[in-house]
């Protein structure tokens, strides 16, 4: 069970920016291609960018609604609760669901920060960047730097820079920053090429763990029309499919191998499908490994062990199985203000999933693994 | 345990078709355009049909190989065993690995008969297709009724041709017919259609589960290139995600509210991600029904209960959350004569798989439930 000391640490929830973000900090000639936020009484908000609409305004920002109302958009900021883009009414959210600590994804640019990486303007794409760390670090986390797990985008469009602005905000106290789940869906090298290296190289030096959220490299492929329209159940419910496949991806690459330090947290792709997953990998590895272009000798699931997460939000077949999946790579995420999120009932829905867990088992799945992975240690 | 007395079926394994199977049967005017296998010991043994080389020669039959020796491709029939294709041989081969009966899956057509399906001249595809059929009912099966239960491939370009086919098969003693996972990757209508209706209806009227192989709709999406060629260890392991999309998309879609009686088994799809799927599913219709064309009332993890089934060759994971999966929705496949199968240790893996699961469970996966589901009773 979930003792009533352990601090909640969720990590993957979401900001949605406020309309200020980039005003207060992009150069003056910057400002005015920066995201600028229209407010719209008749179509709804939304970020204008590079002089076109761009980005998401608050992509299902909808906690405390009534599942009968949950739908996909907000449409202005009086429709969501303060705590989705104010850092002390958010606080005050976290107290009033029970959850000590966070991490935030952001929202505008997507997941892994991509409305900004596709640019135009290279330069202003950079300082739009910069400018959103700088928020999340010196106005988001500062006031709380017990309450909050400071998470960078990048600008993956040039590695070198990339590797500058971890170095950059890891300066500065930044943990992690978020990444594409699978770049080659999005046009980028691939795991299996040599070209993110020196960003391995930087996030193994800075022990700062890469985030994937689910939906970062697009939406699953090879849903129907149907399941992705009129009937976006079916699309929901296959998300975390990407998360399966980042893990092949993955494992079965060189990245472990080269940078063992490298750690990736795969954001709420859920845990249940873990144990077949690498079994499966294990599986095929074992019977196709000599004829193909893989490591020979490791076996993949033992990487998995030492080098990715995964967290849930409720998942009661992952517990079950949660000696497959490793007790040490469990952690937890509320997802708030998302419609996945169970706000403000977060602590007692964990509390229910973990009854019948061991209570250090307990304590390391809500709090101890995301302190040690996120290097986010315990001070009161 | 598995007990002795138990007659293993497994619901999944595959015939190399011998080079007279479309010759001995297809009327004089289709010979030459139907399916001719060319011996070619430069370039390997291959199909050609309507006069371009098509279809699958011997795909991944590799039974009784060591793993070092595994590729994906026999080159001609001297390097395979003759059960492959030759039904007194195949017997033979299922007394060595202890499997008392099984289900067969096309290979030169592919797994869901594709191949003829996509011919340019539907007359001579139809001709071929009952070809195919005729020959899996009276020269690989008919000799040995307890032992082998025949899938039929259907013309499914047209659905009343189809409808005619299921019926013209079932009077001769058909159990199941194959069918594309996912048929909107193909281009064809999705099961949120009515396209499918007059087909489904005839298949629960024959009460003909219908069974859907991983890959029959088309490699998985989204793996990386390399993942697809030079490291196809990935593409391998991530197979069967699509039979987790064909999951979400089935219980997600009116079919089983409007055909009750109509069964669906996810051929090598394994089991271990079915606890994660339905519990994912479950809990996105319950939050996203209201604004989605989704039916509202029953949840969907019901319906797989009682209209889906999966077969798994080794997969402890499932095994150990068989209660989330039910014990009545599991069944064993051998794969033989593909990389994925254990053959000859095919019964003696199955026993240590199921060592620690109660004998009547361990009945019902391994012979029972594929007894009742395909209609196949018990004879001796």
């Amino acid at each position: 069970m979930l003792e009533k000391d352990v601090q909640i640490i969720s990590v993957d929830d979401h900001v949605i920016e406020h309309p200020n973000v980039w005003l207060d900090r992009l150069p003056a000639k910057f400002k005015e291609a920066g995201p600028n936020l229209v407010r719209d009484a008749v179509n709804g908000d939304h970020w204008v960018f590079e002089g076109e609409k761009a980005g998401n305004f608050a992509l299902n920002a909808v906690a405390g609604r009534a599942k009968e109302d949950i739908a996909m958009d907000p449409r202005s900021y009086d429709d969501m609760r303060d705590g989705c883009h104010d850092i002390h009414e958010r606080i005050k959210d976290m107290d009033i669901e029970g959850i000590h600590a966070q991490l935030n994804f952001p929202n505008m640019p997507g997941f892994a920060g991509t409305t900004l990486a596709m640019a135009k303007d290279k330069e202003l794409g950079l300082a739009c960047v910069q400018a959103y760390n700088d928020w999340i670090l010196d106005e988001w986390c500062a006031p709380y730097p017990e309450r909050q797990i400071p998470l960078m985008i990048m600008p993956w469009w040039d590695v070198d820079l990339m590797v500058k602005e971890i170095h950059r905000t890891a300066d500065k106290g930044a943990k992690s920053f978020t990444f594409v789940e699978l770049p080659h869906k999005l046009g980028l090298p691939s795991w299996h090429t040599d070209h993110w290296n020196p960003m391995l190289q930087a996030a193994q030096e800075r022990e700062m763990p890469i985030s994937i959220h689910f939906g970062s490299g697009g939406a699953p492929l090879g849903v129907s029309p149907e399941g992705m329209s009129t009937n976006f159940t079916i699309g929901i419910s296959l998300f975390a499919l990407n998360s399966a496949m980042a893990t092949a991806e993955l494992l079965l690459s060189p990245v472990f191998h080269n940078y063992p330090g490298v750690k990736f947290v795969l954001s709420e792709g859920g845990i249940g499908w873990v144990p077949y997953m690498l079994e499966r990998i294990d599986y095929v590895w074992d019977r196709h490994r000599w004829y193909n272009d893989v490591n020979r000798e490791v076996k993949p699931s033992s990487l998995w062990k030492t080098n990715m997460y995964a967290p849930f939000i409720y998942d009661d077949a992952g517990i079950f199985s949660r000696e497959l999946i490793g007790i040490d790579n469990i952690m937890f995420e509320s997802d708030y203000p998302h419609s996945d999120s169970n706000w403000p009932h977060t602590r007692k829905m964990l509390e229910e999933s973990l009854a019948n867990v061991p209570n250090d088992e307990a304590r390391k799945i809500a709090e101890g693994n995301a302190r040690r992975v996120y290097n986010f240690p315990r001070v009161s």
